[in-house]
């Protein structure tokens, strides 16, 4: 039908500036409350909420007022009124005021949602993914939605101002091996074959550059058809750029000044540039983790030298036998944990993969400790003064022959701490690159080195050699970008010659035939004149999230699917028709 | 390799101004010549050619400039210096200098390609698309690309501004009918089941106007398995949009502010807004088309009732039959067309469904026509008057009992005359509303009324009670915008209320079980407070062609697919492993 009320204001934009005016409102009735004779509406719209009084004076108006309910679609014609000094209300940008209602249109009724909408109701999740519509009215989830959007604006101000086209990639492309498991989409006019979606837009970025479009970026939908856990989507947004005649160097300056634009613009975060860089090889050192977070310090010491020549025996063995002994020193442990608690440690270290964990405890009434008797009073001395350790305080060591395990149950149980101390500083917001990864890394299920980020990536320059002799020791120039100690992107250098391609899928086990039946038109496009170029690639689902401080990726992505990779909403994916299969040259086989 | 000549300036930005600069450049060999003992190498990157002259008083750098070939990736030190006279190259921005090359780096060498980088060279689309990396090096390839991003940016610029939220759809979604036909990816993680590409973010977007986003835009990607033509792409790019709130008025008045903003920020072109709006029915009456090219006059005369009394049975028995007889006139046609001519005329209305063509050719030397003669003097004067025709033109005739017939083989013959006697004014861009459509069109294959736009599509108010008792008279709350002939978008007033949405099914023959079934999400939405909401969606790979003046939409994007669906650069689709397919349930059945 034709409205009689034209909009002329969002509810929360009135103030008591307004006071007098004539306003048409539309939006949601969140609530109706009957008081002393008057009919007190909240009314909502984008734009926040706004209190509409109707008294029996607008005979009409208040007979409609009392049919409405919570969630109805209304408009509403009235004037603004400053509130009685009693009725005021701070909390609200419009408490100072109220719309006295005149007449009302009811748009829409609405029967009685199946839970509030509002911030703090608990729901459980598959109840707000069914009703989306619903969930999506709560401020918080407006708001997150809003912000994604803000984001994506930002992004895009930032990379078309600095030279950067946007370009659209396929979604029905080919199906490459070498990534995690593609989805599929049979395809009816070339019976047999099938399309898969993209797991990036790497190669065609790539071609891209190759075809001198120098830089590139898009927000671009990826996919990939893994098992699900609590953070990961089957479809998700990665920012994907690349850019030709670049370093690491160059990369990795531009991306600050990205995320420094992105992040002041539409968070009250201060970003400082350039950020910190570390080694991979220093990250897992000194935080057994190849994405640290450096929001607190209890970085890992390396302890091997130290014990090589005390009397226990499971410190030698470790060190003797290609092994490590690291620690790490808990400021005041001593008086945080009990014995008992102390002994819950070290259950907690065998869960993070660790054999044992063993501890110094600086008390105040002398060192206690299981280990102690195995070394000399100035080897504890000695250990003590490498970790600045002091009375209180307490050292816990893990040790083994693979120094990986080391590294890894000592970090987890490093974050495992600053969680249980309350370390982390919540509006602490550290930057971190990540640089000088390994090139490849063994797979123990393909039984072979497999790439550690894509066969694509260039090796360093000094490392090339290696590639002949112990590929498995060369670094590659990647670099990831780490925020608070998850992976916010990645990115590299590629290697931009068909000799060097073709080198690395030989390291990565390919026969040259394979190489060129699942890559062959990169290789070829690398003879055609190609510039050295790299990018990266950020999880934008993820920013958002972080920057959000949400707890749940979902709650940052307006239609998220559930673990089994189904849609509440839509009940997608749904059974098809057999004619639709038949087109499709396809049949069922469960 | 760590680059030695690190690029300070881009070859196309090279001026006179920088005389005496020293420069590092980088970019792809488009010549290189050797002429009088130096070489001339121009050198091209994104921004465009500059001329590097190599002489040998640099040694080394002169050595390996004779090494080059085109295509060849080089990074060049040297200095800016003026062009003598007799070399000066007006018809380039960089041709009143050169660049003194002082030292070369071959980054990247090259094959020789299989086509010239240049916008004249002639080559097969096909071998474009499989070198597309080549292709798009070429100057106008490039500019399309990077007029698309131009074009984006601009759109999002207008829409965020306005209050435009971008969310992001799935693409992984649930098949529906009443649409084209659905891209299915199969599940894993539910066997049996398949999600659906998008054929548009249509029921998202109206859920989110439940879910109080109130405005939203996106571009999409959208996909339909239909067999191809010319301009159609398995995958496309929608600029969708959706607002809360509004009727048909708000639609068009944004949207004329929108593509006044876009097209004058990315073209030459003046927009001048409002646009004419034309209902369907008169779009149908004058030029026999839902989407007229008003460029040009030549508009249908309806002459019915002028005929009715005549002798000509053609005439008579069409109008008596429930037919029209409507006619154009070409002006100056009589001294433009031999009688052989007509006679091809003829044959061509023919083509275009009509079963034949009358004639009246207003000669210098008098009425010629196979049809006076059935006609009284005053009733030809008559006829004449009503096309204010003069001596010189020729009128023609179409009659059909079928009006459908009489407008659109009229309307097509309209085109095909002004295309033949070059009517049209390239320059012009004519923008047009198109409104009023009708809510229901009979399908000829389904034996059953459908929807003309989509079953979501609002009646006009005023013939919703045609719903009850001849539901084909219904006109929609639609409308399509047109550019020149061409559809740019459509979009209407959605239904908002679940008793109409049921009535709309139930006039398309769902029954009730069945449109909840395919449908009982939205339906069920609709319960819960929906605000009156519309939108449009533009096909933007469309607008971009036209706004190019382009013959195919494949110039304009970056990696298209051929008329049978594949990709000649990576042979998508294509054959994948028993062992995915059985992952996903299914087995080819071919």
């Amino acid at each position: 039908m034709e409205k009689k009320i034209k909009r002329n204001f969002y509810c929360g934009d009135l103030r008591e500036e307004h006071e007098g005016n004539d306003v048409c409102l539309s939006g949601w009735v969140q609530t109706r409350r009957d008081l002393g004779g008057l009919i007190f509406v909240d009314l909502r719209d984008r734009s926040g909420i706004v209190q509409v009084v109707f008294n029996p004076e607008y005979e009409e108006a208040f007979k409609k007022a009392d049919e409405i309910r919570s969630e109805y679609v209304i408009s509403v014609r009235g004037k603004v009124s400053k509130r009685p000094e009693e009725n005021v209300n701070p909390k609200i940008p419009t408490g100072y005021i109220e719309i006295i209602g005149q007449e009302i249109e009811i748009l829409s009724k609405a029967k009685t949602p199946p839970f509030l909408i509002e911030d703090d109701a608990k729901v459980d999740e598959i109840v707000r993914l069914k009703y989306r519509y619903l969930d999506l009215r709560r401020p918080k989830m407006k708001e997150n939605i809003i912000f994604r959007s803000k984001l994506n604006k930002a992004i895009r101000d930032f990379l078309d101002e600095n030279g950067f086209i946007e370009v659209e990639t396929p979604i029905l492309t080919k199906s490459t091996p070498e990534g995690a498991r593609d989805y599929l989409v049979p395809s009816r006019l070339n019976p047999g074959k099938f399309y898969a979606l993209p797991q990036s837009p790497q190669l065609f970025k790539q071609i891209l550059m190759i075809g001198g479009m120098e830089r590139y970026y898009q927000i671009a939908r990826c996919f990939r058809d893994e098992d699900l856990r609590a953070d990961r989507q089957p479809e998700f947004t990665q920012l994907d750029m690349e850019m030709s005649f670049v370093d690491v160097d160059d990369v990795i300056s531009l991306n600050e000044k990205l995320i420094k634009y992105v992040v002041e613009r539409v968070t009250d975060i201060k970003v400082n540039i350039p950020f910190p860089r570390i080694t991979y090889n220093e990250a897992m050192e000194k935080y057994g983790s190849d994405k640290p977070d450096t929001r607190f310090g209890m970085e890992m010491v390396d302890v091997s030298d130290a014990v090589i020549n005390s009397d226990f025996k499971v410190f030698k063995d470790a060190v003797e036998n290609g092994g490590k002994v690291k620690g790490i020193n808990i400021v005041n442990g001593s008086n945080l944990f009990s014995r008992r608690q102390i002994d819950e440690l070290v259950e907690k270290a065998k869960e993070f993969g660790a054999k044992g964990l063993a501890w110094i405890n600086i008390a105040e009434e002398g060192i206690k400790s299981p280990i102690a008797k195995f070394f000399s009073s100035e080897q504890i001395e000695n250990l003590i003064s490498k970790f600045n350790a002091k009375t209180g305080d307490l050292i816990v060591f893990v040790a083994d022959k693979d120094p990986e395990l080391v590294m890894t149950s000592l970090g987890s149980l490093r974050l495992y701490l600053a969680k249980t101390l309350n370390l982390i500083e919540k509006d602490k917001f550290n930057f971190l690159w990540v640089t000088e990864f390994p090139l490849l890394e063994y797979s123990e299920e393909e039984k072979r080195y497999v790439a550690k980020h894509h066969p694509f990536t260039s090796p360093m320059d000094e490392d090339i050699y290696l590639l002949e002799s112990e590929p498995w020791k060369a670094r590659a120039k990647a670099y990831d970008i780490v925020l608070n100690g998850t992976e916010l992107g990645g990115g590299s250098i590629r290697i931009h010659n068909t000799d060097l391609q073709e080198k690395m899928f030989e390291v990565l086990g390919f026969s040259k035939e394979r190489a060129w039946n699942n890559f062959g038109f990169l290789l070829k496009a690398f003879e055609y004149g190609t510039p050295p170029h790299g990018g990266i690639a950020y999880g934008l689902d993820r920013m958002a999230m972080l920057l959000l401080g949400l707890d749940s990726i979902r709650d940052c992505i307006a239609f998220p699917k559930t673990q089994n990779a189904s849609c509440p909403l839509t009940d997608a994916p749904s059974e098809v028709d057999q004619k639709q299969l038949k087109e499709l040259h396809i049949q069922l086989k469960i």
